[in-house]
């Protein structure tokens, strides 16, 4: 999508293939910075401190990372040892492990001098793959509000709130939950989103707002709490989100308030859509109750970082020093509360059979890779 | 409450009859300082830049400030100037109205010198008014509390989520919604509060947490995003929210975000309790639709205050400079998903007849005064 004015990935290639470049997603919203990827340890570094972010993103950098690793030795012991740090960056991301074994699979029967290239060109691969599921689930998406907009007066705003960030700085380009939202305004229907803030990790508030702004789609950050009252009072057309990972029965993990916004739109009529990549389907898990509780850091909750009136990045504490702090990451909404999901292959209701309407099932060695939560 | 080991009130005479002091509540969590207010304009001042805040502790701020300015000048000119620089302080809090009203019919018809005198023992009654109130509020909470503890194993924590603060900060002494949680830590009942932060002006975080800690109640801060997740996996024992203002049908205007816990609340079958004084009941309002929307400023939710490594309190932004923001205070929690209200009379249905079977109809011209939503 845009920034400033002009078209930007997450992660593309140097035009000689020497590297890789990011957005170092840590500084927003506060500064626009990339950072250029010439070595697998500059890519474990970026995974790690979270310049990258985002499951989709995550997979794409460690393919690049795993490519950049087999130029400086394309040795067998040099694939392993590269693959080992790649993977060891963030245990929980399992699309990491699936970008990696993707690439090992193309590389490891050929020999070491072709290794690079098949890697570079590989990571490639996926990356236009995630941008093109994108473009596919967006083009669903965009149907949907294209729907609503037709039931309201010509020019009317239409309102979506989503939570967290699943827009394009958690994929390679167009995102998940806000790629319907990114072609419904390029294709002149006046979208408007309400951003949660989504405390505590602010990825509403910094990634969501940011991105929504480079690419000049109108927006508002609120607070978490004030989703439910905007319901009410007929001021949310549709809710969109993303997911970390779908249960078999349509059990959705996503960001901690997810539910929360759920329970609101049933109340309220309001639709409930979850955007859902295939991958995103844990065919493992019969529901959400066998879904693990991640705890964070409560450091998380008493301290939060903005920029200060001279200019500087600084990180505050809000709570009285002694008071302990809880830091649930995600929380599963119930499948009886989704609308439909939006996925790459149409628009499904969030069930066994709708799902396996879109994935039927296949031999269980082939099954999609679940996807674990992230950040 | 205590503070470091010692009870206090939010507001207290000075011993000579010549001030009253108060907490700067500006500063919590990250400073404990207490203010003397001598004067009227100083007490205009404690009010309008929210050193005190809460309807009840306005009100008795007010009714001190009345009393002072009478002891500079006792004669009607001077009683009305005060009344009406008082009032003009937060002109939507109509307990501020409810307590000048009722000082000024006590000392109007004395002659004039003994209109301060008057004056300050009214204002000394409004305040232990407030605290009896809260005392048998409180009283009949905590037997709600001491029931859900007699069904759970001997000494198993007691889980209560509350939202914002409605804690003795708000008050005189006690509080709404927290004093049912201090009588029970009081008798030794194993309680331990969730507490929201409360986006966007973190009165759960800074007031709630703070006045908590002080008085040595076990309490764990959440982003207000969790406390759904929490009663999904049997957390929380019940919720008990304060309001600002409760409709004839029993619909309950509070904090932005107390909705979206009361629509988690009935999902999860925890039961969600209202402390609710009388005053607070707005006769005149059929149901919550007639309540109006206040939106405050957009900086409460794109800036907030904390304390820096250094220990200085400091603001800083946490959205993109461009970004807009939205900021309504509160929403309303329909009657149909709150078990109860807990009032100073008793607890009752959250319905029209539940509310008369504690506060019988009277003459109009005496029924309780309205409260309006405050910050």
């Amino acid at each position: 999508m845009n920034v400033a004015g002009k078209p930007l990935r997450t992660i593309w290639p140097e035009s000689d293939g020497s590297a890789v470049r990011i957005i170092d997603q840590t500084l927003l919203p506060h500064q626009f910075a990339t950072v250029r990827l010439a070595t697998c340890a500059a890519a474990v570094h970026a995974i790690r401190t979270m310049q990258v972010r985002g499951a989709p993103l995550i997979g794409a950098t460690a393919a690049y990372g795993l490519a950049l690793a087999l130029r400086a030795d394309c040795s067998d012991t040099g694939l392993d040892a590269a693959g080992a740090a790649l993977l060891a960056t963030r245990p929980t991301a399992v699309n990491l492990r699936w970008a990696l074994d993707r690439v090992r699979a193309v590389v490891a029967p050929l020999p070491a001098p072709q290794r690079f290239a098949a890697a570079w060109a590989e990571a490639g691969a996926i990356c236009e793959e995630d941008v093109a599921g994108n473009r596919a689930l967006g083009g669903h998406g965009c149907a949907l509000l294209a729907a609503l907009a037709a039931g309201r007066p010509p020019g009317a705003r239409l309102n979506i709130l989503t939570h967290c960030n699943a827009g394009w700085l958690a994929t390679v380009d167009l995102g998940t939950a806000l790629a319907p939202v990114y072609l419904a305004h390029d294709r002149g229907l006046p979208v408007h989103v309400w951003v949660d803030e989504t405390r505590p990790r602010n990825q509403g508030a910094a990634l969501t707002a940011w991105e929504l702004g480079q690419h000049g789609v109108p927006h508002t950050v609120i607070a978490d709490n004030a989703g439910g009252h905007l319901m009410q009072r007929d001021l949310v057309a549709c809710v969109i989100v993303g997911t970390d990972r779908v249960t078999a029965n349509g059990d959705v993990a996503n960001k901690i308030g997810t539910y929360l916004k759920a329970l609101a739109a049933r109340d309220c009529g309001v639709p409930f859509y979850v955007a859902l990549p295939g991958p995103t389907i844990d065919w493992s898990l019969a529901d959400g109750a066998a879904i693990p509780v991640e705890e964070r850091s409560a450091h998380e909750v008493t301290h939060l970082r903005g920029i200060d009136a001279a200019g500087t990045v600084v990180e505050v504490r809000v709570t009285p020093p002694d008071s302990a702090a809880a830091n649930p990451a995600f929380d599963v909404t119930p499948a009886r509360l989704v609308t439909a999901f939006i996925t790459e292959r149409g628009v499904c209701p969030a069930s066994r059979s709708g799902l396996r309407s879109l994935y039927p099932a296949v031999d269980p060695a082939r099954a999609p890779t679940p996807v674990t939560v992230h950040p």
